[in-house]
Protein backbone atom coordinates (compact mmCIF):
# COMPACT_ATOMS: atom_id res chain seq x y z
CA UNK A 1 0.00 0.00 0.00
CA UNK A 2 0.99 3.44 -0.37
CA UNK A 3 -0.16 7.16 -0.77
CA UNK A 4 -0.95 6.70 -4.94
CA UNK A 5 -3.52 4.38 -3.22
CA UNK A 6 -5.51 6.49 -0.82
CA UNK A 7 -4.83 9.16 -3.41
CA UNK A 8 -7.17 7.20 -5.73
CA UNK A 9 -10.15 8.06 -2.86
CA UNK A 10 -9.59 12.18 -3.70
CA UNK A 11 -10.63 11.42 -6.62
CA UNK A 12 -13.29 8.86 -7.61
CA UNK A 13 -16.40 8.92 -9.95
CA UNK A 14 -19.44 7.34 -10.28
CA UNK A 15 -19.85 6.28 -14.08
CA UNK A 16 -23.39 6.44 -16.07
CA UNK A 17 -22.54 5.66 -19.14
CA UNK A 18 -21.45 1.90 -19.38
CA UNK A 19 -20.62 0.48 -23.09
CA UNK A 20 -21.95 -2.70 -23.50
CA UNK A 21 -19.16 -5.29 -22.93
CA UNK A 22 -20.22 -8.12 -20.55
CA UNK A 23 -18.80 -8.55 -17.28
CA UNK A 24 -17.50 -12.66 -16.83
CA UNK A 25 -18.92 -14.86 -14.48
CA UNK A 26 -15.47 -15.25 -12.96
CA UNK A 27 -14.52 -11.34 -12.81
CA UNK A 28 -17.61 -10.91 -10.79
CA UNK A 29 -17.25 -14.05 -8.68
CA UNK A 30 -13.70 -12.64 -7.85
CA UNK A 31 -14.89 -9.40 -7.14
CA UNK A 32 -17.38 -10.78 -4.39
CA UNK A 33 -14.92 -12.99 -3.22
CA UNK A 34 -12.79 -10.31 -1.81
CA UNK A 35 -15.43 -7.93 -0.89
CA UNK A 36 -16.77 -10.23 1.42
CA UNK A 37 -13.32 -9.91 3.38
CA UNK A 38 -15.08 -6.77 4.48
CA UNK A 39 -16.00 -6.87 7.88
CA UNK A 40 -19.52 -8.49 8.81
CA UNK A 41 -21.45 -8.47 12.45
CA UNK A 42 -19.95 -11.55 14.14
CA UNK A 43 -18.60 -12.91 11.46
CA UNK A 44 -22.22 -13.59 10.03
CA UNK A 45 -22.23 -12.41 6.91
CA UNK A 46 -25.82 -11.25 6.61
CA UNK A 47 -26.34 -10.63 2.91
CA UNK A 48 -26.40 -11.96 -0.60
CA UNK A 49 -25.99 -10.52 -3.90
CA UNK A 50 -28.15 -11.02 -7.05
CA UNK A 51 -26.94 -10.55 -10.38
CA UNK A 52 -29.24 -9.58 -13.40
CA UNK A 53 -27.54 -9.83 -16.59
CA UNK A 54 -30.24 -11.36 -18.45
CA UNK A 55 -31.12 -8.67 -21.01
CA UNK A 56 -34.50 -8.41 -20.65
CA UNK A 57 -34.34 -9.04 -16.86
CA UNK A 58 -32.48 -5.96 -16.90
CA UNK A 59 -35.01 -4.07 -19.13
CA UNK A 60 -37.70 -4.49 -16.23
CA UNK A 61 -35.25 -3.82 -13.18
CA UNK A 62 -34.26 -0.85 -15.11
CA UNK A 63 -38.01 0.02 -14.65
CA UNK A 64 -37.88 -0.47 -11.45
CA UNK A 65 -35.15 2.34 -11.57
CA UNK A 66 -36.57 4.70 -13.36
CA UNK A 67 -34.57 3.85 -16.56
CA UNK A 68 -31.56 6.30 -15.28
CA UNK A 69 -28.75 5.94 -17.52
CA UNK A 70 -26.18 3.90 -15.00
CA UNK A 71 -29.53 1.15 -14.88
CA UNK A 72 -29.87 1.31 -18.75
CA UNK A 73 -26.65 0.85 -19.73
CA UNK A 74 -25.09 -1.15 -16.82
CA UNK A 75 -24.31 -4.99 -18.69
CA UNK A 76 -25.04 -6.12 -15.09
CA UNK A 77 -26.83 -5.04 -11.75
CA UNK A 78 -26.03 -6.20 -8.55
CA UNK A 79 -29.19 -6.31 -5.89
CA UNK A 80 -27.32 -6.53 -2.80
CA UNK A 81 -29.79 -7.95 -0.09
CA UNK A 82 -29.92 -7.98 4.05
CA UNK A 83 -30.32 -11.46 4.45
CA UNK A 84 -31.52 -13.15 7.74
CA UNK A 85 -33.00 -16.49 5.83
CA UNK A 86 -29.70 -18.53 5.57
CA UNK A 87 -28.70 -18.05 9.16
CA UNK A 88 -32.10 -18.60 10.58
CA UNK A 89 -32.49 -21.43 8.49
CA UNK A 90 -28.81 -22.97 9.94
CA UNK A 91 -30.42 -22.15 13.36
CA UNK A 92 -33.80 -23.60 12.86
CA UNK A 93 -31.78 -26.75 11.07
CA UNK A 94 -29.68 -27.20 14.48
CA UNK A 95 -32.20 -26.88 17.18
CA UNK A 96 -31.45 -23.03 18.03
CA UNK A 97 -33.78 -20.38 18.52
CA UNK A 98 -34.51 -18.43 15.24
CA UNK A 99 -33.84 -14.90 17.45
CA UNK A 100 -33.87 -12.91 14.23
CA UNK A 101 -37.69 -12.14 13.03
CA UNK A 102 -37.14 -8.42 14.75
CA UNK A 103 -36.45 -4.93 13.42
CA UNK A 104 -33.14 -4.95 15.01
CA UNK A 105 -32.43 -7.89 12.90
CA UNK A 106 -32.97 -5.97 9.83
CA UNK A 107 -30.68 -3.33 11.11
CA UNK A 108 -27.95 -5.60 11.61
CA UNK A 109 -28.53 -7.25 8.04
CA UNK A 110 -28.88 -4.14 6.45
CA UNK A 111 -25.76 -2.81 8.01
CA UNK A 112 -23.79 -5.75 6.74
CA UNK A 113 -25.06 -5.61 3.47
CA UNK A 114 -24.23 -2.10 2.73
CA UNK A 115 -20.73 -2.47 4.19
CA UNK A 116 -20.67 -5.19 1.49
CA UNK A 117 -21.53 -3.34 -1.11
CA UNK A 118 -19.59 -0.25 -0.49
CA UNK A 119 -16.28 -2.44 -0.27
CA UNK A 120 -17.78 -4.38 -3.89
CA UNK A 121 -17.66 -0.82 -5.17
CA UNK A 122 -14.23 -0.61 -3.94
CA UNK A 123 -12.45 -3.47 -5.49
CA UNK A 124 -14.34 -3.74 -8.42
CA UNK A 125 -13.25 0.37 -9.70
CA UNK A 126 -9.75 -1.22 -8.26
CA UNK A 127 -9.40 -3.84 -10.78
CA UNK A 128 -10.35 -1.63 -13.52
CA UNK A 129 -14.15 -1.56 -13.41
CA UNK A 130 -16.83 1.55 -13.23
CA UNK A 131 -19.90 1.63 -10.34
CA UNK A 132 -22.76 3.42 -10.00
CA UNK A 133 -25.42 2.93 -7.04
CA UNK A 134 -28.77 3.15 -8.20
CA UNK A 135 -30.18 4.95 -4.89
CA UNK A 136 -33.82 3.86 -5.96
CA UNK A 137 -33.60 0.52 -4.60
CA UNK A 138 -35.93 1.35 -1.87
CA UNK A 139 -38.63 3.04 -3.85
CA UNK A 140 -39.95 0.05 -5.77
CA UNK A 141 -38.61 -2.50 -3.39
CA UNK A 142 -41.48 -5.29 -3.31
CA UNK A 143 -41.59 -5.36 -7.02
CA UNK A 144 -37.31 -5.95 -7.02
CA UNK A 145 -38.14 -8.16 -4.20
CA UNK A 146 -40.40 -10.54 -6.34
CA UNK A 147 -38.68 -10.10 -9.45
CA UNK A 148 -35.66 -11.49 -7.67
CA UNK A 149 -37.72 -14.38 -6.02
CA UNK A 150 -36.33 -13.06 -2.53
CA UNK A 151 -37.29 -15.03 0.12
CA UNK A 152 -38.51 -14.57 3.97
CA UNK A 153 -36.56 -12.46 5.93
CA UNK A 154 -34.19 -10.83 2.44
CA UNK A 155 -35.06 -7.21 1.39
CA UNK A 156 -33.05 -5.42 -1.08
CA UNK A 157 -31.11 -2.43 0.36
CA UNK A 158 -28.74 -1.54 -2.23
CA UNK A 159 -28.74 -1.70 -5.76
CA UNK A 160 -24.89 -0.93 -8.03
CA UNK A 161 -25.18 -0.78 -11.90
CA UNK A 162 -21.57 -1.91 -13.11
CA UNK A 163 -19.68 -2.26 -16.01
CA UNK A 164 -16.41 -0.73 -18.45
CA UNK A 165 -16.93 2.84 -18.94
CA UNK A 166 -18.18 4.76 -21.64
CA UNK A 167 -17.31 7.98 -20.84
CA UNK A 168 -15.35 9.67 -17.63
CA UNK A 169 -17.77 10.35 -14.74
CA UNK A 170 -18.10 14.05 -13.75
CA UNK A 171 -16.23 14.70 -10.48
CA UNK A 172 -18.36 16.32 -7.69
CA UNK A 173 -17.84 18.48 -5.42
CA UNK A 174 -18.24 17.76 -1.71
CA UNK A 175 -18.82 19.59 1.61
CA UNK A 176 -15.25 21.17 3.82
CA UNK A 177 -14.63 18.01 6.11
CA UNK A 178 -15.18 20.76 8.91
CA UNK A 179 -18.91 19.92 8.76
CA UNK A 180 -18.78 16.40 8.73
CA UNK A 181 -16.08 16.09 11.71
CA UNK A 182 -17.08 16.93 14.98
CA UNK A 183 -14.56 16.64 18.15
CA UNK A 184 -16.12 15.29 21.17
CA UNK A 185 -19.77 16.67 20.65
CA UNK A 186 -22.07 17.80 18.27
CA UNK A 187 -22.12 21.54 17.61
CA UNK A 188 -24.77 23.31 16.10
CA UNK A 189 -24.41 25.34 12.94
CA UNK A 190 -25.70 28.99 12.37
CA UNK A 191 -27.92 30.16 9.56
CA UNK A 192 -24.52 31.03 7.73
CA UNK A 193 -22.73 28.29 7.93
CA UNK A 194 -25.21 25.93 7.00
CA UNK A 195 -25.37 28.01 3.69
CA UNK A 196 -21.72 27.92 3.19
CA UNK A 197 -21.66 24.17 3.68
CA UNK A 198 -24.13 23.37 0.71
CA UNK A 199 -22.94 26.20 -1.19
CA UNK A 200 -21.56 23.56 -3.74
CA UNK A 201 -25.26 22.74 -4.45
CA UNK A 202 -26.90 25.82 -4.28
CA UNK A 203 -24.13 26.96 -6.67
CA UNK A 204 -24.91 23.80 -9.18
CA UNK A 205 -24.01 24.79 -13.38
CA UNK A 206 -27.51 24.19 -13.77
CA UNK A 207 -28.83 25.32 -11.40
CA UNK A 208 -30.89 28.29 -13.48
CA UNK A 209 -32.12 26.17 -15.80
CA UNK A 210 -33.73 23.48 -12.54
CA UNK A 211 -34.85 26.44 -10.88
CA UNK A 212 -36.69 27.78 -13.81
CA UNK A 213 -38.13 24.73 -15.18
CA UNK A 214 -39.52 23.64 -11.52
CA UNK A 215 -40.72 26.99 -11.03
CA UNK A 216 -38.57 27.25 -7.62
CA UNK A 217 -36.61 29.83 -5.84
CA UNK A 218 -33.35 28.17 -4.93
CA UNK A 219 -31.44 24.66 -4.79
CA UNK A 220 -33.13 23.66 -1.48
CA UNK A 221 -36.33 23.96 -3.07
CA UNK A 222 -35.51 21.72 -6.19
CA UNK A 223 -33.75 19.07 -3.62
CA UNK A 224 -36.67 18.97 -1.33
CA UNK A 225 -40.05 19.80 -3.67
CA UNK A 226 -38.92 18.31 -6.85
CA UNK A 227 -35.99 15.59 -6.31
CA UNK A 228 -37.23 14.16 -2.84
CA UNK A 229 -40.63 15.60 -2.30
CA UNK A 230 -42.69 14.84 0.60
CA UNK A 231 -44.78 12.92 -0.66
CA UNK A 232 -42.77 10.14 -2.42
CA UNK A 233 -41.04 10.59 0.91
CA UNK A 234 -43.87 9.50 2.95
CA UNK A 235 -45.25 6.94 0.41
CA UNK A 236 -41.83 5.16 -0.26
CA UNK A 237 -42.02 4.93 3.89
CA UNK A 238 -45.27 2.80 4.05
CA UNK A 239 -44.19 0.22 1.60
CA UNK A 240 -40.77 0.34 2.58
CA UNK A 241 -41.87 -0.35 6.15
CA UNK A 242 -44.81 -2.79 4.68
CA UNK A 243 -41.97 -4.67 3.10
CA UNK A 244 -39.67 -5.11 5.95
CA UNK A 245 -42.95 -6.21 7.98
CA UNK A 246 -43.81 -8.80 5.18
CA UNK A 247 -40.56 -10.33 5.41
CA UNK A 248 -40.91 -11.21 8.92
CA UNK A 249 -38.99 -8.87 10.54
CA UNK A 250 -41.92 -7.33 12.47
CA UNK A 251 -43.02 -10.88 13.21
CA UNK A 252 -42.03 -10.31 16.65
CA UNK A 253 -41.51 -6.44 17.40
CA UNK A 254 -44.24 -3.44 16.17
CA UNK A 255 -42.37 -1.40 13.71
CA UNK B 1 -4.30 1.16 -9.29
CA UNK B 2 -2.92 -2.56 -9.62
CA UNK B 3 -3.80 -5.82 -8.65
CA UNK B 4 -1.45 -5.61 -5.14
CA UNK B 5 -4.26 -3.17 -4.37
CA UNK B 6 -7.11 -5.31 -4.09
CA UNK B 7 -4.98 -8.36 -2.99
CA UNK B 8 -4.87 -6.25 0.10
CA UNK B 9 -8.77 -6.82 0.45
CA UNK B 10 -8.10 -10.85 0.28
CA UNK B 11 -6.01 -10.49 3.93
CA UNK B 12 -7.72 -7.82 5.70
CA UNK B 13 -7.90 -8.46 9.07
CA UNK B 14 -9.61 -6.27 11.69
CA UNK B 15 -7.59 -5.14 14.99
CA UNK B 16 -8.89 -5.27 17.97
CA UNK B 17 -5.96 -3.99 20.63
CA UNK B 18 -4.41 -1.18 19.76
CA UNK B 19 -1.36 0.42 21.24
CA UNK B 20 -1.98 4.08 22.76
CA UNK B 21 -0.13 5.80 20.01
CA UNK B 22 -2.63 8.96 19.06
CA UNK B 23 -4.19 10.09 15.88
CA UNK B 24 -3.49 13.66 15.10
CA UNK B 25 -6.57 15.97 14.54
CA UNK B 26 -5.07 16.56 10.79
CA UNK B 27 -4.61 12.74 10.49
CA UNK B 28 -8.34 12.06 10.95
CA UNK B 29 -9.27 14.75 8.65
CA UNK B 30 -7.31 13.49 6.35
CA UNK B 31 -8.85 10.39 6.26
CA UNK B 32 -12.34 11.64 6.70
CA UNK B 33 -12.12 14.17 3.84
CA UNK B 34 -10.80 11.05 1.31
CA UNK B 35 -13.57 9.29 2.48
CA UNK B 36 -16.56 11.72 1.83
CA UNK B 37 -15.56 10.95 -2.22
CA UNK B 38 -17.41 7.80 -1.86
CA UNK B 39 -20.58 7.85 -3.05
CA UNK B 40 -23.30 9.66 -1.37
CA UNK B 41 -27.21 9.87 -2.42
CA UNK B 42 -27.84 12.73 -4.60
CA UNK B 43 -24.46 14.49 -3.23
CA UNK B 44 -26.99 15.52 0.05
CA UNK B 45 -23.82 13.91 2.36
CA UNK B 46 -26.28 12.84 5.17
CA UNK B 47 -23.90 12.19 7.70
CA UNK B 48 -21.93 13.22 10.70
CA UNK B 49 -18.69 12.07 12.25
CA UNK B 50 -18.33 12.63 15.77
CA UNK B 51 -14.67 12.20 17.17
CA UNK B 52 -14.09 10.66 20.73
CA UNK B 53 -10.66 10.90 21.70
CA UNK B 54 -10.74 12.74 25.57
CA UNK B 55 -9.76 10.04 27.75
CA UNK B 56 -13.00 10.76 30.09
CA UNK B 57 -15.06 10.09 27.36
CA UNK B 58 -13.36 7.57 25.99
CA UNK B 59 -13.96 5.47 28.81
CA UNK B 60 -17.60 6.04 29.44
CA UNK B 61 -17.87 5.46 25.39
CA UNK B 62 -16.42 2.21 26.11
CA UNK B 63 -18.93 0.93 28.73
CA UNK B 64 -21.91 1.62 26.26
CA UNK B 65 -19.78 -0.68 24.16
CA UNK B 66 -19.88 -3.11 27.00
CA UNK B 67 -16.14 -2.54 27.19
CA UNK B 68 -14.85 -4.82 24.50
CA UNK B 69 -10.67 -5.27 24.16
CA UNK B 70 -10.90 -2.82 20.52
CA UNK B 71 -13.23 0.29 22.38
CA UNK B 72 -10.85 0.12 25.37
CA UNK B 73 -7.61 0.19 23.84
CA UNK B 74 -8.56 2.44 21.05
CA UNK B 75 -6.96 5.91 21.06
CA UNK B 76 -10.36 6.97 18.83
CA UNK B 77 -13.67 5.95 18.48
CA UNK B 78 -15.28 7.20 15.67
CA UNK B 79 -19.20 7.28 16.02
CA UNK B 80 -21.10 7.62 12.50
CA UNK B 81 -23.95 8.88 12.15
CA UNK B 82 -26.75 9.09 9.95
CA UNK B 83 -27.90 12.93 9.65
CA UNK B 84 -30.83 14.88 8.14
CA UNK B 85 -30.64 17.88 10.01
CA UNK B 86 -28.07 19.51 8.72
CA UNK B 87 -30.18 19.66 5.12
CA UNK B 88 -33.26 20.20 6.64
CA UNK B 89 -31.96 23.35 8.19
CA UNK B 90 -30.79 24.37 4.59
CA UNK B 91 -34.22 23.10 3.83
CA UNK B 92 -35.85 26.13 6.37
CA UNK B 93 -33.43 28.68 5.76
CA UNK B 94 -34.08 28.70 2.34
CA UNK B 95 -37.91 28.56 2.54
CA UNK B 96 -38.02 25.02 1.21
CA UNK B 97 -40.64 21.94 2.48
CA UNK B 98 -38.34 19.69 5.71
CA UNK B 99 -39.50 16.93 3.81
CA UNK B 100 -37.11 14.20 5.85
CA UNK B 101 -39.09 13.28 8.79
CA UNK B 102 -40.01 9.99 7.78
CA UNK B 103 -38.52 6.47 7.95
CA UNK B 104 -37.38 6.31 3.86
CA UNK B 105 -34.95 9.24 5.06
CA UNK B 106 -33.89 7.36 8.13
CA UNK B 107 -33.28 4.64 5.94
CA UNK B 108 -31.62 7.17 2.91
CA UNK B 109 -29.06 8.90 5.48
CA UNK B 110 -28.49 5.33 7.27
CA UNK B 111 -27.29 4.06 3.83
CA UNK B 112 -25.45 7.21 3.29
CA UNK B 113 -23.37 6.90 6.34
CA UNK B 114 -22.53 3.05 6.42
CA UNK B 115 -21.00 3.50 2.86
CA UNK B 116 -18.76 6.26 4.68
CA UNK B 117 -18.00 4.09 7.99
CA UNK B 118 -16.93 1.89 5.27
CA UNK B 119 -14.77 3.87 3.15
CA UNK B 120 -13.16 5.54 6.55
CA UNK B 121 -12.50 1.70 7.38
CA UNK B 122 -10.31 1.48 3.64
CA UNK B 123 -8.75 4.77 3.92
CA UNK B 124 -7.45 4.61 7.25
CA UNK B 125 -6.29 1.09 6.39
CA UNK B 126 -4.53 1.89 3.46
CA UNK B 127 -2.60 4.84 5.80
CA UNK B 128 -1.47 2.59 7.63
CA UNK B 129 -3.85 2.31 10.58
CA UNK B 130 -5.87 -0.29 12.16
CA UNK B 131 -9.37 -0.43 12.38
CA UNK B 132 -12.39 -2.27 13.95
CA UNK B 133 -16.30 -1.43 13.74
CA UNK B 134 -18.22 -1.77 16.97
CA UNK B 135 -21.33 -3.71 16.07
CA UNK B 136 -22.89 -2.50 19.70
CA UNK B 137 -23.78 0.77 18.43
CA UNK B 138 -27.04 0.29 18.29
CA UNK B 139 -27.47 -1.38 21.57
CA UNK B 140 -27.47 1.75 23.37
CA UNK B 141 -27.36 4.12 20.70
CA UNK B 142 -30.03 6.45 23.28
CA UNK B 143 -26.64 6.83 25.92
CA UNK B 144 -24.64 7.19 22.83
CA UNK B 145 -26.89 10.39 21.49
CA UNK B 146 -27.20 12.13 24.86
CA UNK B 147 -23.91 11.65 25.29
CA UNK B 148 -22.46 13.00 22.17
CA UNK B 149 -25.42 16.05 21.79
CA UNK B 150 -27.00 14.12 18.98
CA UNK B 151 -29.43 16.76 18.06
CA UNK B 152 -32.72 16.11 15.94
CA UNK B 153 -32.65 13.81 13.01
CA UNK B 154 -29.22 12.51 13.83
CA UNK B 155 -29.21 8.83 14.96
CA UNK B 156 -25.50 7.19 15.54
CA UNK B 157 -25.88 3.86 13.40
CA UNK B 158 -21.60 3.07 13.56
CA UNK B 159 -18.82 3.14 15.36
CA UNK B 160 -15.44 2.48 14.50
CA UNK B 161 -12.50 2.08 17.20
CA UNK B 162 -9.31 2.81 14.90
CA UNK B 163 -5.46 3.50 15.76
CA UNK B 164 -1.81 1.88 15.16
CA UNK B 165 -2.31 -1.87 15.79
CA UNK B 166 -0.49 -4.08 19.03
CA UNK B 167 -0.79 -7.14 17.69
CA UNK B 168 -2.00 -8.29 13.96
CA UNK B 169 -5.62 -9.31 14.07
CA UNK B 170 -6.55 -12.64 13.24
CA UNK B 171 -7.76 -13.66 9.65
CA UNK B 172 -11.70 -14.64 10.15
CA UNK B 173 -12.47 -17.46 7.14
CA UNK B 174 -15.69 -16.68 5.45
CA UNK B 175 -18.37 -18.64 3.46
CA UNK B 176 -17.49 -19.74 -0.36
CA UNK B 177 -18.47 -17.05 -2.87
CA UNK B 178 -21.26 -19.15 -4.16
CA UNK B 179 -23.41 -18.73 -1.43
CA UNK B 180 -23.20 -15.05 -1.49
CA UNK B 181 -23.58 -14.76 -5.36
CA UNK B 182 -26.77 -15.58 -7.37
CA UNK B 183 -27.50 -15.25 -10.87
CA UNK B 184 -30.74 -14.13 -12.47
CA UNK B 185 -33.42 -15.61 -8.74
CA UNK B 186 -32.50 -16.08 -5.37
CA UNK B 187 -32.23 -20.08 -4.99
CA UNK B 188 -33.17 -22.00 -1.95
CA UNK B 189 -30.56 -24.38 0.01
CA UNK B 190 -31.03 -27.32 1.07
CA UNK B 191 -30.26 -28.40 4.73
CA UNK B 192 -27.11 -29.98 3.36
CA UNK B 193 -26.02 -26.90 1.56
CA UNK B 194 -27.37 -24.25 4.39
CA UNK B 195 -24.44 -26.39 7.27
CA UNK B 196 -21.77 -26.53 4.78
CA UNK B 197 -21.91 -22.18 4.33
CA UNK B 198 -21.74 -22.30 7.71
CA UNK B 199 -19.45 -25.08 8.43
CA UNK B 200 -16.32 -23.14 9.35
CA UNK B 201 -18.61 -21.40 12.25
CA UNK B 202 -19.43 -24.98 13.75
CA UNK B 203 -15.64 -25.50 13.40
CA UNK B 204 -14.78 -22.78 15.50
CA UNK B 205 -11.52 -23.95 16.82
CA UNK B 206 -13.17 -22.53 20.67
CA UNK B 207 -16.19 -24.62 19.53
CA UNK B 208 -15.84 -27.28 22.49
CA UNK B 209 -15.33 -24.20 25.56
CA UNK B 210 -18.23 -22.16 23.85
CA UNK B 211 -20.77 -25.45 24.00
CA UNK B 212 -19.77 -26.86 27.49
CA UNK B 213 -19.22 -22.86 29.06
CA UNK B 214 -22.83 -21.89 28.04
CA UNK B 215 -24.88 -25.83 28.01
CA UNK B 216 -25.36 -25.60 24.64
CA UNK B 217 -24.98 -28.35 21.23
CA UNK B 218 -23.47 -26.24 18.74
CA UNK B 219 -22.55 -23.44 17.25
CA UNK B 220 -25.89 -22.70 16.12
CA UNK B 221 -27.26 -22.15 19.85
CA UNK B 222 -24.13 -20.42 20.40
CA UNK B 223 -25.16 -17.47 18.30
CA UNK B 224 -28.83 -17.17 18.56
CA UNK B 225 -29.27 -18.27 22.22
CA UNK B 226 -26.12 -16.94 23.75
CA UNK B 227 -24.45 -14.19 21.46
CA UNK B 228 -27.68 -12.81 19.94
CA UNK B 229 -30.64 -14.24 21.84
CA UNK B 230 -34.02 -13.37 21.14
CA UNK B 231 -35.00 -11.43 24.41
CA UNK B 232 -31.83 -8.91 23.62
CA UNK B 233 -32.47 -8.56 19.99
CA UNK B 234 -36.33 -7.63 20.96
CA UNK B 235 -35.12 -5.40 23.54
CA UNK B 236 -33.16 -3.47 20.84
CA UNK B 237 -35.08 -3.39 18.18
CA UNK B 238 -37.74 -1.48 20.97
CA UNK B 239 -35.09 0.91 22.15
CA UNK B 240 -33.42 1.48 18.62
CA UNK B 241 -36.67 2.33 17.19
CA UNK B 242 -37.81 4.35 20.33
CA UNK B 243 -34.81 6.59 19.69
CA UNK B 244 -35.86 6.78 15.46
CA UNK B 245 -38.97 7.97 16.28
CA UNK B 246 -37.60 10.56 19.17
CA UNK B 247 -35.33 11.98 16.52
CA UNK B 248 -38.13 12.59 14.47
CA UNK B 249 -37.99 10.44 11.81
CA UNK B 250 -41.24 9.21 12.39
CA UNK B 251 -42.90 12.13 12.77
CA UNK B 252 -44.98 11.94 9.73
CA UNK B 253 -45.45 8.23 9.13
CA UNK B 254 -45.82 5.55 11.35
CA UNK B 255 -43.14 3.65 12.87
Amino acid sequence: MNNLSTDYFTKRKSCRNFNPQKISKKEIETIVMKATKAPTCGDMQLYSVIVTQDSEKLTLLSSYHYNQSAAVTAPMILTICADFFKFSKWCEINGADNAFNNFHSFIMAMTDAIILAQQIITVAEMEGLATCYLGTVNYNAKEISEMLGLPYLVVPVASVAIGYPAHEGEETQRQPVESILQFEEYKDFSDEEINRIFEHLENDPNKNQFIRENGKKNMAQVFSEVRYPRDMNEKVSKNFLELIRRKGYGDRTEI
